[in-house]
């Protein structure tokens, strides 16, 4: 098989889908951008990377960040994180307070807000700044030392971090955020608000594919991790939808609300797609269409 | 009826229960009160007072500043606070978040926490400081300007105030709360850090049973915004217990976690009581049985 | 004040809201009522009973019968219900599960439907038949052996009896409904297809004004257990509405969604209104203005 | 890889966890199993199957009949049962009534037993008797005409039937169960009470692992249909423990409280595990504990 024709058959199918959905408007700096825009890019255990459509166009990694702070925390070995933070599915919208309450405290999962806001508290904890922390390791896989926050973005969602502010306090008074709050939630605020296009994310994404290894061969997480990783990727990694997507693409995907997808084929590839218009759960449309179209054409869905 | 003799012989038959009950600790400076106190003073239209016990010993006024604020909120004929709080029993804890989420940011009623907070917000917005206006206003009615914030605990609150900034926050995600977060929440933390005995407290209570009227005779409130407080009272005042205590005492109320309970008999008299061991629900153990051996006595119930 | 002319006064007062409201339609055989009906009955201690409008029409009791059973179920001093059922306002809906479902099994009051059904499980356990007890009850204190149950309403009732027989098995499953449970929903269908009017449930509410004494003298409840259940009427007898209606009403009230509502002035009289045409939260709309007026004119609101 | 010595592997390195947890006690019928059995049974797509332990000993099939009743509603292209059950993991008890209140009767996904009920009903909807229908699968699958109803388990489960008889007049309540309530109940109950051991479930399950072909090599699912069942079972079939389950087995898997797991290595095996003893969560601990180590040593893990 041929990766970038069948990328082009994919693009070709999914056409009709390209600009549908809504996009993301709870900040203005999201809210500006153009819904017409799609891309995706397959990066390969080599190293090599392919791509079509917008896939070199920068977009707002928002959620998918969450991914990158939980590996970072898991990476030499440490699994202090787990008493902090479950792995079962929420069932429930990804800022709600109301599990927190009646579980006290203990978010269901690392990829909901609260989780990740625990997660980020923990890896600041180690690294002294979060949003540092995955910014040099995107820069390091993608071999790009241009990605950066986008500071528009970083400063709407600073304006906009009640509910972000609401959630971590709530965890503090459970002893759960160790760190000052404010500096926590700014450190979530910039990881999420970090610029990416849909190459450089799927290098970044790659360790995941190559059981742990990163680009350089070093290993950032052993073989059982990476795929524990992949196990709640594919369980809690896109909202209140991950049963859905595990039922139409058959792979572990992490999302977000700037539109992209970030997609694993265990020992095949990483698959970053990018597609601004939102369903009504927070995934990209056509990027939720073009992965369930590559996964009938390749057979590569898990299951 | 003697109400000395009458005082008397509730605190005689209430003897047993004095130091029942388990003190506030989630701030170490509430857990050091001596369990073993136990004040109640009664208050008459005509401005005098009687009382016996630990009547003229100051404790933590706590919750019950939420009833000054919202009496604050109302007076000059402003109803403007009711679309923002609802009127209510909210069936979940004083300070869940819970209920919030599922009703969209407007709190069940004024004496939640977070309805707490909105009225707090609400008042900065009309006189700059919502906890020097509760503090002016008790002083004035009480005619004892010695009435102050306790220092210690105000500072112990704020350093246990997350749960508090989490639904101040939560409120603000929802735009209902307008001022700058922390400070509505220090002013909360002042307002509820007053320290109060219990012949103060009944007078600054008279109001609600003069039907609006003042110490000095002006109008506070229409007698009929005065019949509402009271009716929020009676329905919501003692936390989840609000049933309970209309069913054993019968009169509207409001207590706090000091150990402190303000109770009204429309038309008649002013109560507060005071005994710092608290039931599983944080209404004062020595306090309840008092209001209702004080209402058995004098068949004041207003049912 | 004549009592006849005051009444007139309320209905010329509140004209414009009858017809107001939308009929239940949640059976046909409600669905069918003529909204622009409106009567009032005042009952006083002496027995004697005064009306006005449609006073003597019938209509379907519903939820407040769930008063009659609670009296009944607590006459000749028996409180062994209390362990079964809570006396706390509920904050969710008067069919919601999910309280329940957090407390284990026992529902919060008497009055919504989860506590009406024990309450009637209860009654049946001592008397047989917990429907014909209450009929047996109205047809004595109205002295009008033609109150009956009201068929059709009944049919239509046990044809879409699913979330009622859904609640009673819930509370099976607790290990708190003991008797069979289509036998017991059965018998709870009954109680609320009664069809009465204002005249005879004035009449029959008498007892909660004159402290426990039925119409022949005898005593039914306590002076205490009367002024319990007044209590318990205030801050749980209009469903989710409870705090709206004791801030306007300033009465113990029980409302049913057939239209009335019965009112009880401590030592004076009781009110039986209805209109059929209810507010969202299931409460007459002519019935609440007409006892808004109602004590606004007398000044007997309690607080 | 010899399976025989792979299965003896798998039990000599879980011996210390035979005999854990704690044996179903909701019913007699199940509390008197004897804890300290443990069975193990790998079906292969040629048809041939491997096992050791106790996997020829009968157990209670309990939830794992909830799959059956999936993919026979499923069968023929038949796909009108999605509008009336969700695909995504619920974050609630099993038997919850919560989650179906907040969304209007549609159960999260068809492995809680709400979702149970409706595929239940809408099988009896086409075939007649859903339970009648699992048996003659499972006896055709596995060649055995001896695999039965337990009674005493079918009696027992009937006599405690009362949270699902709630769940179902709850469904009904909002038309999702269309059926006779108790019938449906009835019939659930009698899937749930059939008797079966390891290598008869290995056998029943093997479609999910040859992309839906019947032992007969007869069609009963698409490939798509198959690859979804996996997607729902990893998603949803191991209660409140999915997520941990995916993290530790990395395999679509569906446990009863019996003690019974299936799991599925599309195109490559189904494996039935049996031990009667369970963690907090309601799965075998010996059973996950192989699953584990089943995963560990084939490398079989989907992630």
């Amino acid at each position: 098989m041929d990766m970038d024709q069948l990328l082009a058959q994919v693009v070709q199918d999914i056409e009709p889908q390209i600009g549908s959905g809504v996009v993301a408007d709870y900040i203005p700096a999201l809210a500006q951008v153009d819904p017409a825009q799609f891309g995706i890019a397959v990066a390969l255990p080599d190293g090599s990377v392919h791509g079509t459509g917008d896939w070199t166009e920068p977009f707002s990694l928002q959620s998918i960040s969450k991914l990158f702070t939980l590996a970072l925390a898991l990476s030499e070995n440490d699994e202090s994180i787990w008493p902090r933070v479950g792995r079962e599915p929420s069932g429930n919208a990804f800022n709600s307070l109301v599990q927190l309450e009646y579980e006290n405290g203990i978010p269901r999962n690392p990829f909901i807000n609260a989780g990740a806001l625990v997660v980020t508290d923990h890896l600041a904890g180690v690294v002294g700044d979060a949003a540092d922390s995955v910014l040099d390791f995107l820069r390091a896989e993608a071999d790009n030392p241009q990605i950066d926050c986008d500071d528009d973005v970083a400063a709407s969602e600073a304006a906009h971090a009640d509910r972000n502010l609401a959630l971590a306090h709530f965890l503090a008074s459970y002893d759960n955020i160790r760190g000052d709050v404010p500096r926590v939630v700014d450190q979530y605020v910039r990881q999420c608000a970090i610029a990416i296009n849909c190459r450089d994310l799927a290098l970044a994404g790659l360790f995941l594919a190559r059981h742990g290894l990163r680009r350089d061969g070093s290993r950032m997480l052993s073989p059982g991790q990476t795929k524990r990783i992949n196990a709640v990727m594919l369980t809690c990694g896109t909202y209140d939808a991950a049963g859905e997507f595990a039922y139409r693409v058959g792979l572990p995907g992490k999302s977000g609300v700037g539109g992209g997808i970030l997609a694993v084929v265990p020992g095949r590839c990483s698959v970053a797609v990018w597609g601004p218009g939102l369903d009504k759960r927070g995934n990209s449309v056509a990027g939720v269409a073009a992965l369930d179209r590559f996964t009938a054409l390749t057979d590569w869905s898990v299951f």
